[in-house]
């Protein structure tokens, strides 16, 4: 139990009530839904934090072969790679292999597929291969109704150690899906498409048994999801000013912030100055093209209050730029030197991307423990 | 040795030449004005490289305590730590003391100055102060006309295990002078604005041994810089995108770089997917208001010869969208999957901050050795 007041500042704040409250709403969902979820653990990369969301007998959902290095080590034994796969991996997929793992890739291509089966005599067991499906533009994956997408399962099937999984898609449009019936009208798109993918594969002779989606915001819009085996949503765990400020979440919901302390002011300006800049915070500006535009981050006392109208304007490396939106002036009560502050992100995955480990609280004014962070490729 | 074809990306690579030949550049600047060189190694916060910028008798500047340790466990001995000191920091100072450091930090305010005097009785050896002076109304810092600074000087004089060291300036609004006649005028700004502090502070009895001033873009400016006596700068270590739209250096000259694999393509749309998102490349858009916007990087072939007009566009989080300016379509020659790039940053500290370790080149081919960054604070 470590005060606030004793940590060294910029440190990073998980509030464990607020995890954990998330972590249900999701659980709920796909218990709802009758589907599996698949915890996306990119925002945290923590295996202490997984447990509230992604406990052990969980598949989940990674970004990078790190994280799924240390996942595997920790007992978890299906986990998808969600990035396209390149050559350059398959050395770490083998080692993942050793380790027991039901490990799945990712890919969206005939080239990546030929590559793939040239490497995967090397391969020490069963690999399952997931064909990337877009369904929105957003980013990767072939069309649904493309040929591409028989010819990457005819490549894969016939390779000695590849087995296609299935299909998996990402409705990444959904973050720029600002009221309900968009995100709804994306996620059913998500779905409709990776079914209407997942059915060629089977006409075609292939065996599908993952038909994957998801993205926080059409993870939690409220459809049924029906045909779908399997949820993949990640930020939902922390939330973020970007997902309150598409109305996925409450800004009292987030459960991740950076403690800060203030440096000093200057008045003239109405500017306060802490120790939170870009390295703490990232540069993200996620919700510069929304109605409200929350800088850097919101700003919040030692407790995590929102302190109305209060935002991280500006940052340079180490120090961050508090202002009012309405030019109110900081007073010493409030934002004198030294007064602790915390943050809340425009952008859960970045700003947790900044800090190796995390304090985690339950009363708001003590670290009760400390969560690593797994970082790196 | 290890090809870079065989490392897993995205990687950091470093090209030693270039490093080498940027710091010879800025040495010979310090040289020629006969003032120290007080090089600020948070751009790269590494042991290793520092040896060729900031070796190991040289004065340097931090941003971190976490890089004022490592600097003083490796035997550095005259540390600056450039970020407004906060009382939470204060253990941490004491255990450089112990080291044998002659450590200096900065503050800017009374309120400041008597916290830290409130605190000094613990200390267990002089701490030295520098009293930041505002001179373009970039960011912290007192007015050089200010009765604040002799007020600061007085209140940390008059302190046990407190000496006022002198004044440090930062012309951080240079960053936005794109012609070397405005980079002058806040270079001969920021000089004679510490120059004017120091002065006042020298007449009100306070004796003063620095006068420090510097940011890569006034330091490299030209002028004369008479009468103080360090210039700081960080970032012409390895320059970087923002640096070379100023005109502060050339894109040739840029030393680091990302090592990113194509994932794949979306051909319809002229994009090329690699696996260096906002993670690997930071989500810096410094050149947004630059005349050539260089989104998230510059995109050069594996061995770090740009192509021309090819940016990185968009990124997630390990994902990058690399599109030719004018429209030209990605083929496979030097787009196909699998290929290999490397991304010129935006700006260089936040892309450095996204890794642990730096793969060191000089061939352009391979990774000739590893050298290890210093993260957290």
């Amino acid at each position: 139990m470590t005060p606030f007041r004793e940590l060294v500042t910029p440190a990073c704040i998980i509030d464990e009530q607020k995890l954990s409250a998330n972590a249900r709403r999701m659980a709920t969902v796909a218990e709802n839904a009758g589907v599996a979820l698949r915890p996306h653990v990119k925002t945290l990369k923590s295996l202490e934090a997984a447990q509230i969301y992604a406990p052990l007998s969980s598949p989940v959902t990674v970004s990078t072969l790190a994280e799924a290095k240390a996942f595997a080590q920790a007992g978890y034994t299906d986990i998808l790679y969600a990035v396209g796969l390149t050559p350059n991996k398959i050395g770490v997929v083998n080692e993942l292999l050793a380790e027991q793992v039901r490990l799945t890739v990712l890919i969206d291509s005939v080239a990546a597929a030929q590559a793939l089966a040239r490497q995967a005599r090397m391969l020490s067991a069963t690999l399952y291969v997931a064909i990337e499906v877009d369904t929105d533009g957003h980013r990767a994956g072939v069309d649904a109704e493309s040929k591409a997408l028989i010819d990457i399962a005819v490549i894969t099937n016939r390779s000695d150690n590849l087995t296609v999984a299935g299909v998996m898609a990402h409705a990444g449009a959904s973050y720029g899906a600002f009221d309900i019936e968009s995100r709804q009208h994306l996620a059913q798109q998500e779905c409709d498409k990776s079914l209407l993918a997942a059915a060629r594969l089977e006409d075609a002779g292939h065996s599908v048994t993952m038909i994957s989606v998801g993205s926080t915001p059409t993870a939690l819009s409220g459809i049924t999801h029906e045909g779908i085996t399997e949820l993949r949503a990640g930020v939902y765990a922390t939330f973020d000013c970007v997902m309150a400020g598409l109305g996925v979440c409450q800004y009292s919901e987030i459960a991740l912030s950076v403690l800060t302390s203030v440096i000093g002011r200057q008045d003239d300006k109405g500017w306060v100055l802490v120790d939170a800049g870009w390295m703490a915070l990232s540069r993200d500006t996620g919700t510069a093209s929304h109605s409200v535009d929350c800088g850097y981050g919101l700003v919040c006392d030692e407790h995590g209050e929102l302190l109305d109208g209060w935002i991280v304007q500006q940052t340079n490396q180490e120090h961050g730029v508090i202002v009012h939106r309405d030019g109110l002036t900081p007073d010493d009560t409030q934002f004198g030197y030294g007064k602790m502050l915390r943050i809340l992100p425009i952008h859960a995955c970045a700003t947790a991307g900044q800090f190796s480990e995390y304090h985690v609280t339950t009363d708001n004014i003590h670290s009760e423990k400390v969560w690593q962070r797994i970082n790196g490729w």
